[in-house]
């Protein structure tokens, strides 16, 4: 017996994600401290702990992009259904996890061994975030009855050349990591903030004085 | 001498509900950690740290559900009351309770007899918040007023059928991990997956493939 | 020289408001918790915390009252003014201080003379929520140009007596605690239960039966 | 080969902001607490821990500023651009960043040297999220597009005259705050209070009474 597919504004389905997303983005901060004695040194304790400020930077970037290019998909979309809602959830699911492996990260970049066990499963995590994403659009375009009346063939080609990249990216990046983790850091700090800094803003008020 | 009974738009009650499911949903992640010297070999000690793993991933789908049946729910009415926003505000009391009865299992999973206490009342949490969310569509499916003017009876009677079997589940969860803790945590595990994950759209994409 | 009264639509200010609630009120589960060495009987472990889980229990829905009360008051409103913005900030200040004396509650409610202190802080923090939150009606209600146009003499007379008894019973209570903090603590419970459970609900409900 | 620039509704940039926002300033009491042992003199314990509420004072008044600002940027455009985004997510990073700088202000406010290093790098923080806050508004200034079509020059004169000064502001703190650290903490004090505070509300219901 076939299930009536229902169809659902995309109102709370975006709520929901901007929370969620919010809150990741926010908590990353908690993390961050000094050793207890640091009063001795501040700056210099404050210094010290350099990766934690990286893997920071790295994810609230990363996360970042990623709003940034889920506002872009359901900015395409007229409503949902529960199959995009289900994806949406699975996507959720992996940005809400990143916390920990940034964790990692902070705790054991300068550790041989342990910083490549982080580094590795941080871009495994970041990858299936972008999988999910990718999926999640890839479903909306299939299903046009999803997206605005008004989107364009030239549109959809446009999110889907602008989504694929960062597939290749974490790939390279988790490979690369196997050998040489501080690379793959950089290479996830290079990734966030071609796509989440206003670069090209910058350069035109550069260029403007 | 009777009080008028007041109406409300929907919004703000979809707001607040979004925003707390998506904080205990997120907050879960802050309970995942590795053990002190665990930088001799970080790999092993995240591996051995499945049941907290475990016990995030199914809480993660389990609010991930509810907020799916909530989404349902709201969906089908256009307006609320007093009594609805109460009843609300009820299973949100459950909802954000469970992240301590997830702690609880994450912790004490591999130890005999707490992990029978833990996992009984990881249930009865669920439990009484599905109680909750039973509710308050039945104060809606009752109180005509609030659905949507084109909401039918057959979708009234399909969400009906679609929210029921939670409650048996839970209870029979709850049964049989007063003797078998694990098979209970299968069973939770079991129902977040089928009702949260989009495993039709899997299928299908396979069967394309 | 005067300046021109701006006036905002309502939505980002109850979008920042529910936000806020629903973390203060999702905060409060982090500080439940068992003391280490709870594996040889963990239901007792958990029934030795019953302070936490009051102070969690009477935060939990005293914020769920506020919430509601605000949500009324908002709902009489089309629109908002600086002031009235500024008056909701001042409430959201008091309302998520409100986690910390709810922890001094839990921790120090056995303990003779700390218990005092902690529930007449928590006494002192809820009157000046309910301060603002009475300060930010009278003002509404004061500036007609910002309540909807609809909104009667009689509904402004009733929302007036419904948040005026609070400030009365916050009054009392902290006097109360002063002498004896325990009756204290049962007086928040109650004026918090009777506000934001669906008592009324409930008793129709096994009328009904 | 020039890029469409896309424009979008401001519904989301709005609810993220504000998400994220309402975390930072709700997450900050997670700081307040006392030292262990505080049981003998509960009261004491609560005094000694002033520059905790000093620095969650300020740090609350100051993003509930923000909050108002960027309400008041915002409430004057219609729509926004990638550039708009990217330049708001880095506002938004500055002010997420702030609890961690409010800490180190919290514990060191009473340690010669390191408070010195705390004080000035809140300002620095402040500083940056200050300046995107305007770069935000200047780009939105110049690219009338964005602006709703309703807003005057006049509108826009007073918005820039009324972001100009608290750059000012944070610069005179810092480089107070390298000599006298403590005096920095009250004009960050002055700032927040003065923007944020209802005073002119409060001063004219003391001139009726």
């Amino acid at each position: 017996m076939a299930r009536v597919i229902r169809e659902y504004p995309k109102g709370r389905m975006e709520a929901f994600t901007d929370g969620v997303i919010a809150i990741v983005i926010t908590l990353l901060v908690l993390d961050l401290g000094v050793k207890a004695g640091a009063e001795d040194d501040l700056l210099q304790a404050i210094l010290d702990e350099w990766p934690s400020y990286l893997a920071y930077f790295v994810s609230f970037f990363t996360v970042g992009a990623f709003w940034l290019r889920h506002h872009a998909i359901t900015n395409a979309i007229s409503r949902v259904d529960s199959a995009f809602i289900r994806l949406n959830l699975l996507m959720i699911f992996f940005l809400s996890f990143l916390p920990f492996p940034t964790r990692l990260v902070a705790e054991y970049l300068e550790d041989q061994d342990a910083e490549r066990v982080a580094v590795v499963l941080y871009g495994i995590v970041l990858l299936l975030a972008a999988v999910s994403l990718n999926l999640l659009w890839r479903y909306a375009a299939r299903h046009r009855r999803l997206l605005k009346a008004d989107t364009s063939d030239e549109e959809v080609r446009e999110l889907d050349e602008s989504l694929a990249p960062s597939l290749v990216g974490y790939v390279v990046a988790i490979l690369i990591g196997l050998a040489l983790p501080r690379v793959a850091v950089v290479l996830y700090l290079l990734m966030a903030v071609l796509i989440a800094l206003p670069l090209g803003t910058f350069r035109a008020a550069i260029q403007r004085a």
